[in-house]
């Protein structure tokens, strides 16, 4: 099998990015401006603030202390605590387990983003409500989504992105995603093998299919580094190429946001192209793709 | 002994500030404007941009670089490494150890505000040269400075100034100092008795002499939290009862610089008022006060 994106080998490499970062053309009923397609095609990422309501922010945050309070029974092995403490940091499968997220996840505010971004009918790859306690949040290191997700899930070609809504207000100071803009236009391939179940632990601290410090400082020093700060509310979209990470966090202000991975039908996963075992379902849907049917109008 | 300021005792409890802040009238001579001066008496800390020339900034960089690369000899004791590394993260003693921050210690532009502020002669309490490399660089958490050097140092009354002179370009990124504005007023006096040596493992990781997250969480909905950015060569002044802290650093970007506390000739150390054994010297001078000779014009 010919693999575009050959990573996990003893040598880090790079390579340039074979796939496009905007698959439609802009017309004037895309459910983002030319401008904001050119941002995104650019950076790699895009922070869009205001699209949701007070009110539909606020049942979504209602809905979200619901399920982490342990108001509803969740699925197994759909929870991850913070280590060393019981706090609840993730929650996967959120449409399943809530139908006012299903709603969001399918709104076309999202899903109609992702699906005009690939120029395909989406579905959802992973989805998660992310916690992050103040205090004691941890750092999350930096990574390339898609090198895992190529490497472990076996998904062929970057042709995926990430939607995240913040349901905190997040500043520079609490531990809120930082990326490089630009950085979607390189593949580097981490060194490497991927040991077996590598992503029990690399869920609560990332070790294999990180770059290197050398890596890291050369696209930070060409690309810089910026944090997706907004109100809760804000949806921050980024492609499955972006490096990203965030700090730890002291400020007694948590971070909690709504993350929804979209990929296109026609970028369904395969076996994994750099490691053993395919990850769980609950980290990459490896079922019939499902596309989503896209609603509009009014949360809640 | 009366203790206006009793800490480590079984309960955490408040206590109003009982000293001044700024202990001088505002005189048309001052070193702060009169809105500075203003500014630090109500936040408890300032930013002062530009003061040092780009040449001063250079010189006192390829010092600091010097001083942390091995090519100084350097007392025994005055090295502090990050944990879990060999990177050095602190050089206490640094005018004994280097004529250029000699020299810095003492200008006007930073003993000359501190003998402003204290309204008195100032001798150097304790003095270092920070370095939180990138990519590892540990948080660190939120505590005043006074309730330790009064708990553990025996520094008597709130008369003492801590001046940071930037040695990287800092933004919110990559770790900065974090403040509370105006936490300066409330004294929190923190609960646990002090072990023996807590300096051993505190410089490293702060565990007693710490608020609770109850008194951080009321604090920080008080008064906010704001980061202390800027260039190198950016002069970050700070009360001694002001609380303040650091998240970790994942980014590439090292943050670095010269840490001088200033403490009134009249405020010299007593008894510790919260712990057994006073600290080392290198950590607080308990030696006859010994008041900087105020220097003016260029560094270097």
């Amino acid at each position: 099998r010919q693999d575009p994106y050959p990573s996990r080998l003893p040598k880090e490499h790079w390579l340039p990015r074979q796939d496009r970062t905007v698959w439609s053309q802009w017309r004037p009923d895309a459910p983002l401006t030319a401008q904001q397609a050119d941002q995104f095609d650019r950076d790699g990422f895009l922070v869009l603030k205001d699209l949701f309501t007070p009110q539909e922010v606020e049942a979504l945050k209602a809905e979200s202390a619901a399920l982490r309070g342990g108001e509803r029974a969740l699925m197994d092995d759909s929870v991850i605590t913070e280590p060393g403490s019981s706090e609840v940091r993730t929650i996967f499968k959120l449409p399943e387990q809530s139908p006012l997220f299903h709603r969001l996840a399918s709104d076309r505010r999202i899903a109609g983003i992702a699906r005009f971004l690939l120029g395909d009918e989406v579905y959802i790859h992973q989805s998660r409500l992310n916690y992050k306690p103040g205090f004691t949040g941890k750092e999350f290191y930096w990574h390339s989504d898609f090198e895992t997700w190529h490497a472990e899930d076996g998904m062929p070609r970057m042709r995926a992105v990430s939607a995240s809504l913040l349901l905190t207000d997040n500043d520079a100071l609490n531990g809120p995603l930082m990326l490089m803009p630009g950085s979607h236009k390189h593949f580097i391939a981490c060194a490497g093998e991927t040991p077996e179940d590598n992503h029990k632990s690399s869920l609560k601290k990332q070790e294999v299919g990180v770059p290197s410090h050398e890596a890291l400082t050369s696209l930070a020093k060409e690309h810089g580094v910026t944090a997706a700060t907004g109100k809760a509310g804000t949806l921050v979209l980024f492609d499955c190429n972006t490096m990203h990470g965030s700090n730890g966090n002291i400020t007694p202000f948590a971070r909690s946001n709504a993350f929804f991975v979209f990929n296109a039908v026609s970028n369904r996963l395969q076996q994994p192209f750099g490691a053993g075992k395919a990850r769980p379902d609950f980290l990459a849907d490896r079922g019939e793709p499902n596309p989503v049917a896209i609603q509009t109008g009014k949360l809640a």
